[in-house]
């Protein structure tokens, strides 16, 4: 990236750039990105919560300066910024309302305040959705023309992009695919949201790492049994590790989570047909690059098989997301060019 | 309509017009409709099956000829036909595929076919999608940006409209809502499709019959034991008799339906959060006309209230669809007017 003598031709077709930011309870990822999604130059500062919410946008507004400034771009080539946070949010009034890891951000008008510091256009967006719209636009996604990304974590996040619209929702919660009902018996496992039978309830890893305590016992040779004694948390990561040295019940345990994402994908094929669904996140037990990684998936892909409508079980690309925790700014960029695409229409 | 001395300037903003015509397996629904989504005129013909589909589209091309005759209109104001047919189909390529109720109709290039034989553009859809592209339009969704409707009949139909545009889906599968999985256990109940836990499986006119059958033996005291014994067949018609009746049963399993169909309005409105959620076709219940109805669609807004995120709980709209049977042929013809209005579009 301009090593040298760039090439003014190729430069002047990647034009205008994009900020993209995502905001997260730690960290805030910064990424300028060119106009087909290549991250020229990216940087992170610490979120700060209890700094609260002014010092927080002063500080980000920042960072956007100098990471442009960094990258050697020229500020009046960055066309927009686009703001990626957690919900609750009011996407169209630029609002964060009552992100959970957040406290002292209530009700906060993060895009307006954030537009004011940087003086350029912001767009606002969900973190999650925000992703999926990464893996879209540069991702694994990037031959498909929509996508919906599952990020596997704590919780079970989702984005859904139909034909380079994401659907942010009538009041901003579209996208919400943990909180898919998949068992709607009165006995179905309970939800952090405080609801049964979300899919979030089983195959997150907070449920992974709940499942796993609450049956370990009925296992009693199970090598997990040595780990606790050895005063580990049983966490998916150790439950992956004995996985890996050939645990059978860890590796079953692993499976069912696959399985449940499994009827979480369909569902979500059933309805919005989408060419592609992706899986992201912490939680992905190695993902593509890892031998367990991809158990876990052909497990997932297997249950679709099982349970889509043939035409859709052959058709539907169930894949893992390819660009980790960049996912997010990439996407936030991405979503401001779509919204300023669509406003400079004629 | 045009009864005396028609208002030049109104059906001046009334125009361009549109035909909309919904292909079912007994008979097709055609509607003369203008740009407002009003209906000038309609007409219905038998569907024919057995007579294959170069003469049905033969027939329909004849119908939508002398519709526009009849309404009074110059077909030269009539910019493009809608076409809807139950799947399944491959809508980009305006083929049915292998439609369950027309065997001899398959592998079919119906929308190119009938073009040839009205001389105008044809737009092809999905019936449930153009059903809930009517309630949006001009039905139920009116004042809303998205809406998605469920059409409860020997099946559950559903289609999807997210600000404006239809959700068609990668593979012409967009919106079968009714294969939702509400219950991922290996003993749910079958559905017609020939999978398990379903939201069609539990809450379809089929689906009631069966439960109601199962189930009869259980409750003794149920006054549906008496219309068995006088020779009536069990579908959810007399069972809604014996509902008004008072039969305790009745009215329980009327409940149960209505709340499964909760379960899966609420992972609908998790994933694509629309303004409204809208219950259409054969088995409401006697729908918004009636008491019954009214308590089956307060049965199904209790479930969603008990289910989901407490602010979509407090703003998503559920309510009955309101064309009845007039949503396909409206929604045929507005799909088309929003294809031609993008293809129009500089």
């Amino acid at each position: 990236m301009g090593r040298t003598q760039p090439n003014i031709a190729i430069d002047q077709a990647r034009r205008p750039l994009y900020v993209g930011v995502d905001l997260g309870g730690q960290s805030v990822k910064l990424g300028l990105v060119d106009d087909l999604g290549q991250t020229l130059g990216r940087s992170q500062i610490p979120t700060d919560v209890d700094g609260g919410p002014d010092d927080g946008v002063r500080r980000i507004a920042l960072a956007v300066t100098a990471l442009i400034e960094d990258a050697g771009a020229n500020g009046t080539e960055v066309a927009a910024v686009g703001l990626a946070t957690p919900g609750t949010m009011d996407i169209p009034a630029g609002m964060l309302l009552e992100p959970v890891n957040f406290p002292s951000w209530r009700q906060y008008p993060i895009r307006d305040s954030l537009q004011r510091a940087v003086q350029m256009d912001v767009t606002y967006t969900n973190d999650a959705t925000a992703a999926a719209y990464g893996e879209y636009w540069v991702g694994t996604g990037r031959q498909y023309n929509s996508l919906v990304l599952l990020t596997l974590g704590t919780g079970i996040g989702g984005g859904i992009i139909l034909g380079d619209q994401p659907v942010d929702g009538e009041h901003s919660h579209g996208g919400e695919c943990g909180h898919i009902i998949i068992d709607s018996h009165d006995d179905a496992r309970l939800c952090g949201c405080g609801q049964r039978g979300h899919l979030e309830a089983y195959a997150s890893a907070t449920a992974v790492t709940k499942r796993l305590a609450e049956e370990l016992s009925a296992h009693p040779d199970s090598s997990l049994h040595a780990r606790k004694a050895a005063g580990d948390v049983l966490t998916p990561k150790v439950l992956a590790e004995e996985a890996e040295r050939g645990d059978a019940w860890a590796l079953q345990l692993i499976q069912e989570t696959a399985r449940y994402l499994g009827v979480g994908v369909v569902s979500l094929m059933h309805t919005l047909d989408p060419a592609a669904v992706v899986l992201g996140g912490a939680m992905t037990f190695g993902g593509a690059a890892h031998p367990l990684g991809q158990r876990f998936l052909a497990w997932v892909r297997e249950e679709v098989q099982r349970r889509a409508f043939p035409v859709l079980a052959h058709s539907t690309v169930v894949d893992f997301a390819s660009l980790g925790s960049h996912a997010g700014y990439v996407g936030a960029a991405g979503i401001a060019r779509v919204a300023r695409q669509r406003n400079t229409q004629p």
